[in-house]
């Protein structure tokens, strides 16, 4: 019953502007602290990051040929978003289909495995989170689901979903929920720009935060020694 | 029974100046292989390093509370050591926190748990030990207690006590320790420069180490193949 | 009945051109997916590389007497390769050995435990594959073997055979098959080289690998949405 | 926004009992290896087995406010599915709530987090599939979600799905595929209770699961020694 | 600078005996969640418990010879906590020194690694928390410390504390809190009796617990489906 | 290349009489702390034993085709040794293949992975080691070999050499050793008999140990408190 659905719907342009303009971290606080994949899966390569719109890819643990069939299908933009089976020791992807997917304009890779040929992906710049680097390799005999609903890193995800990622690791966010969360979320950077910068000239982060009257009120005390 | 402990006793300028003269694997040696936390505590990026006066803080795992509360008390040189319960999925420090540190002189954090808007603090260069990056938040509900004795990756820490860090990882030292062991330190220092000086010089490993005797003694023997 | 065998025999000038000719990753492929070593065991820094005849040493667990032993006894271009039972807390390794092994020209380090002194050891570039870092230091007392069969990541390796790393990981290549497998290998790069180029210029990587046929064969089906 | 959600569509009787004729293992084969949870989560003890409709609930980590909310609300049969963050230190499920849900009738719990009270439990011999014991107690501030979709062990899971679990863990079967699946399995199990016999008789496995030919036909040879 | 303390202070009889009448999980709860060890340390067979004043030794990692100076210098009724450094793979704990604890009364041991001989030690039924088994012994070469401070599980102990373990893992009460700590708990545990009793009885746990009017309180709402 | 050898060199009656007469982790002691599997690989219930000649089978990680050629082909009172590349959330032996053994009165199975049906087996009683229990099952598409070297649980093991294993865990011993190791182990457990019963005759562990003086040796000092 391996099928492949060849066509999604995207986020508009405007949405993901608007998803970009936020951080993962702050798309994660703005939507209630929901959406961060299991911080295992990080970007190869400090300061990395990707944004857009999920392509799905349902694999069998230990096989790429759905990986391989999705870079051949997915548009300029997308994010190739891998359940693999959480196995760290494969490594389904490396410098042949990085090569490929930049050619065809993939925004970047998330995968809850390995990925192999490291020194020669990050050397591309291509974006890619996942487990780790491992060299095993995998094989290509078990058809599977491309733009099915799927689980990654303890995630539920849906094609045309938003993923995004850096540093901190990849946060999901539902198409129906890009502007609501994004808006909260511009927001609430603007507001934390504004609190660093009273920080910077002196600020007192107690008093800034609300925390010490809060301290008080939940019965701390203060001694000398 | 939340409490906060504003005054602690730090070491003397120059007993901080003594410990800063010597890496944290000498400390370690010097006092005979103890005080290393647990490994999973490392700098967010390669090449930072911290130490300093230990000014402690007891979290309650995913609230932090009591972090913003020990920002806001802290001195500049200190260093804030957080037991937040181990928990790497979360990450209750990010960039506000970190300016606030920066703005405050504190010179670094070590935390048993994850922190988040890793690629801004690696930017900023602040200091940070951690095991890793998250970016689930926490909550602000349970007070802790800030300056009491705390365990953090495995080590019982004193406000007060030296804590130094650098790519290996974090040591702890004891206030009443520091002149002994980091005089110690020192000379194993001056001894293993010389040491290097000789092999770098075409000396024999072997010869410069005692160690083909101390083969010998223990029965080891040798073959052609 | 610790003992220390002095002379291996090493592969030839051709087999070692040969096998520094191709990746790890592209060895172990050309090996039918045999001889990774166990993902864990990654390079300190990225961008790292080694390749060459392995010089296997046996420690005991927290005992680094038989790795100086190693150092004094190995030839310019060897690889040690120390199996010391996995504990990655451990770190008997530093910046004094790294200069003893460099100064012998050795050509790197790959361990199944922590190494120390990691900050000065990335400065120095000497390729250590590891674990990760690690300050808690180690003992001398347990003599052990030199140059006899050892297993390190769950891969048996004989004295004399290649063991080839970079940030994939490292993989093992019996003496005997270097020729073969090395060979097989340049031809599977050079054909991926190929096909990297067929993709950066607006090939379908569906057709070029074959897979569109094989997703049919296996009974795959497309839907629109 | 939390909600709960009282009404939920269950399997017909005739469905549960055909779930029930088979193992987890079985359901997990008949539809082609697909839906079992993360192995972490297993029986607090052995022998235990639960089959039954999921009473879906979504906890905030180290939370278990809503794990009451469900046992208030669920229905005899039921069986709850908790999604508590993974955090396997935390026990937010003890004697009391064994007691409250045996009471109600409630066919038994499956966690992605650890439970308390250990020893009674299994005295009770209530059915709790977990990650473990662990007696850290959880607080109850946050709100959730009772009968939404959740994930729990990598598996997305809707209310009113089937779970099935035994010494080998847990599986998920959607509602929609629990006839067709489970006939299937029927099957299978027929079969194979076939082969054992025909194996106890003296029967040749080789022969009997057509491995011999398959081995040929893959290449495989056989020498003396 | 290795050293044995002799004589510890005990909690007092009457004390004892209020600490063994209530679970270690009550007496977490009763000590506002904090006590707990790291749940990897769990009895070598379901069923077994343990109660009593700690007698702490701190080994060297793969070291047991401050072990054995521990079972000749204990009292009946003590409990051997012991800091082994957290290798779960060592085992330097067996039948013979686990007949030499029994055969002086000791009460129990509590250790951060592995033990060996488990089916032995099993059988003859005396209460060890460990990390589980392992059989790789260890040396008798490094001497270390009896009765000072140690630090178990991530918490840390003073010598003459109790320490409480059964199912659900190992709890550390301080000496001085003994009465305060388990008069509360003991108090909780009949209240907890009530509440069983009363949701055997038919009674509405949401009723009982006071949690319908805390959800509502708290914003959650209700819906049919 | 796959390849099966049918006919291997097994220990004598004698020899393997001697080697079931004293446990796996006197024999790890008898041959100087060496050839112990990794711990996370154990008997799925408590008390089963195993000790026979190994016959071993390399599978690829997720595949299961050799091990049932393995159990086709194996002589009575054999041990199954499955490499197959340590993933604990695959259970490739379930209860045909565990009924297939035990019609042709193979001695036991011992796997770096985990197996399925695991109430069934544990019934059945035959002695599975293993690293687990999980459902998800295996594929039947690669060959691989059977009785050539291979390693399980970081132990190089050679066809024809003894595996014995009960709850410590499983060890391995070559067959040239048998002899040797096993007579020097018989000695142990006689003397370690002695001490026992002088230790329950009330006998001082520090005498007999004679570490009290070891202890001095060292330098330890004692303390009233």
């Amino acid at each position: 019953m391996a099928n492949i659905i060849t066509d999604i719907t995207r986020p508009t342009d405007e949405e993901l502007a608007l998803a970009r303009s936020v951080t993962p971290a702050t798309i994660h606080e703005a939507q209630d602290r929901i959406g961060a994949l299991d911080p295992s899966i990080k970007p190869i390569k400090h300061g990395l990051t990707v944004c857009g719109p999920a392509f799905t890819v349902q694999c069998t643990p230990g096989d790429n040929i759905m990986l391989i069939a999705a870079i051949g299908t997915a548009k300029p933009g997308d994010v190739l978003v891998v359940s693999a089976g959480g196995l760290r020791v494969q490594g389904g992807f490396g410098e042949v289909l990085a090569t490929a997917c930049a050619s065809r304009g993939i925004a970047g890779l998330i995968i809850d495995a390995g990925v192999r040929d490291g020194a020669a992906i990050r050397k591309m710049g291509f974006p890619v989170f996942s487990t780790g680097l491992a060299m095993h390799g995998t094989v290509k005999e078990t058809v599977g689901f491309i733009n099915h609903p799927i689980v990654v890193g303890g995630i539920a995800i849906n094609p045309g979903d938003i993923v995004s990622g850096d540093d901190d690791g990849v946060v999901h966010l539902k198409r129906a929920d890009i502007t609501r969360v994004c808006t909260a979320g511009r927001a609430r950077e603007e507001k934390e720009d504004g609190i660093m910068q009273s920080l910077r000239d002196g600020g007192d982060i107690l008093e800034i935060s609300g925390m010490r009257q809060r301290l008080i009120d939940k019965g701390c005390t203060w001694d000398k020694s």
